[in-house]
């Protein structure tokens, strides 16, 4: 996204043109632009509010990276660092109202259902970083609690992404609720992607550190599903790596690793990322537009979960 | 205002809960009603994006108050004291998406005008609160400087909520940029009585303790005036008595609202307060409307700056 957000104060600025500058993957506008076009809508009418939600992301990512403590973002310092909480809090929240400005530029006969839309995806997401929170002290979470958390922290807003853009071009009901539930399946799919690119990822293509969740103890996919699935030496063995605090990272990386390989969580994570991107490829199949015009957001969403074709 | 906003999960909704079931002038949704009534309107019609307005107060203050490490607010521990800098950080993010919420139940033909108008003024109390920030560190604090950042924190507010009562009823441009300044030089008028009553209050009228911005070195007017008419002993007093960190704080109150005293300093703020609310009411009597409609609202503005009549 091209810069153009300095204004005064610097001290409130400059950090919001530092968080907007930095490469991403702009995924939440190409889906709305693309959801756009294969309702044969003008994408540049979803350009404003597309861009809202771009900014809506990444103000989320600010205001959780100070919840988390996360020291970096994208190869760069997070902003609490760099600068300090308060100016993290405060940009944040003026990222917040950006967005809504980007938002209030759809047309004014449309406004009112993308508001909706959009304030009710942002409550959820507010509401999914607080399980995830939550989730940090719990001693009980179910796998139907995670899937719970990631369709609010992260998939409704790819599900939005994509709503938008039909409602923008004029799709019928049935075919935004239909786009709609294609992007929370593909949503959950991706966020269980990450989950396991976390331990079984290559370095190289996935562009993070591998093993963060497992060293911070993240009750990931994984996580539940090992403990869910380990019995006697294993369920001990598996205890004792993630609360070992001597264990050295990449030890505890390499034997936690062992165990999900031993448990074939792998193979249970990757079927269980297929299930909901099969549920969601079956919501995109069912829309009553010629299939051809599907292709592209067919693409995108295996490039999304990591197969090329 | 009445309870209502418990929800799940509760980490997230209790504090919200807390937050705006606290007792308030809710100045701001009356301003609205009654700017909104003073043109004709149905005032039933600007309740909802009124209550928007009081719920969006309230987030600034909850997030100001982590940025202030202020302890209470209205005689209650705040939400980052009574949970935590987190559960503050994600509830008033939340809070704002409610704030929305209500502000997006205006009726759909005046919904473009009212967002534009709550955005800018979003983002102008969010760069209010940067320069109150900045000028905790900044040794060069002029009253312009001053003047401009108690408009962006406070004032706009306060004209934002006439201006959108203005716009629902239907009132004529120049009508709505009189409101508009009027509520300005009144939230000017009402900032600079706060600081006044700081120093020069009556506890029990105030309602909260007097000389928390003497004991905080707050750059107010007050404290900027002063410093700008000290001269030799007086000057070395007042830099002593600010930087004496041994000083009891009854006696610092004490022996700066002496100092203040001596500069005429009171004299000095009162006379600047009914500078800009004379200013006001000059935007008010402008406006053509019937002046016996107008006796509420100056009322209301008389009793904001502390005179019966």
């Amino acid at each position: 996204m091209k810069a153009g957000f300095l204004a005064e104060p610097s001290a409130l600025y400059e950090p919001i043109d530092y968080t907007l500058t930095q490469s991403g993957k702009r995924l939440r506008p190409l889906l709305a632009l693309m959801s756009c076009d294969l309702f044969g809508g003008d994408p540049d009418l979803a350009m404003y509010p597309a861009m809202g939600l771009e900014i809506f992301h990444n103000f989320t990512l600010l205001h959780d990276d100070i919840m988390d403590r996360a020291p970096v973002r994208r190869g760069r310092a997070t902003v609490h660092r760099k600068w300090n909480v308060n100016t993290a809090i405060l940009s944040g929240d003026t990222m917040f109202v950006i967005a809504y400005e980007y938002i209030t530029k759809t047309e004014s006969s449309k406004l009112s259902p993308v508001l909706e839309l959009f304030n009710t995806t942002a409550r959820e997401v507010c509401e999914g970083q607080q399980y995830d929170m939550n989730f940090e002290s719990e001693k009980e979470v179910s796998i139907p609690d995670y899937l719970k958390m990631i369709r609010l922290k992260t998939a409704v807003l790819l599900a939005c992404s994509l709503k938008l853009g039909a409602i923008l071009a004029g799709a019928e009901k049935e075919a935004i609720d239909q786009i709609y539930d294609f992007g929370e399946n593909l949503g959950l799919a991706f966020q269980l992607q990450d989950d396991y690119l976390d331990a079984f990822g290559d370095f190289k293509k996935f562009g993070k550190e591998i093993g963060n969740d497992i060293l911070t103890n993240k009750k990931t996919f994984l996580y539940l599903k090992a403990f869910e699935l380990a019995r006697e030496d294993t369920l001990i063995k598996l205890t004792r790596c993630f609360s070992d605090q001597e264990l050295p990272p990449s030890e505890k990386i390499g034997k936690i690793t062992e165990i999900y390989r031993e448990l074939k969580i792998d193979e249970i994570t990757r079927e269980e990322i297929l299930l909901h991107f099969g549920k969601g490829l079956g919501f995109l199949d069912a829309i009553k537009v010629e299939n051809g015009r599907k292709a592209g957001l067919k693409a995108l969403a295996l490039e999304m979960i990591g197969r090329e074709k």
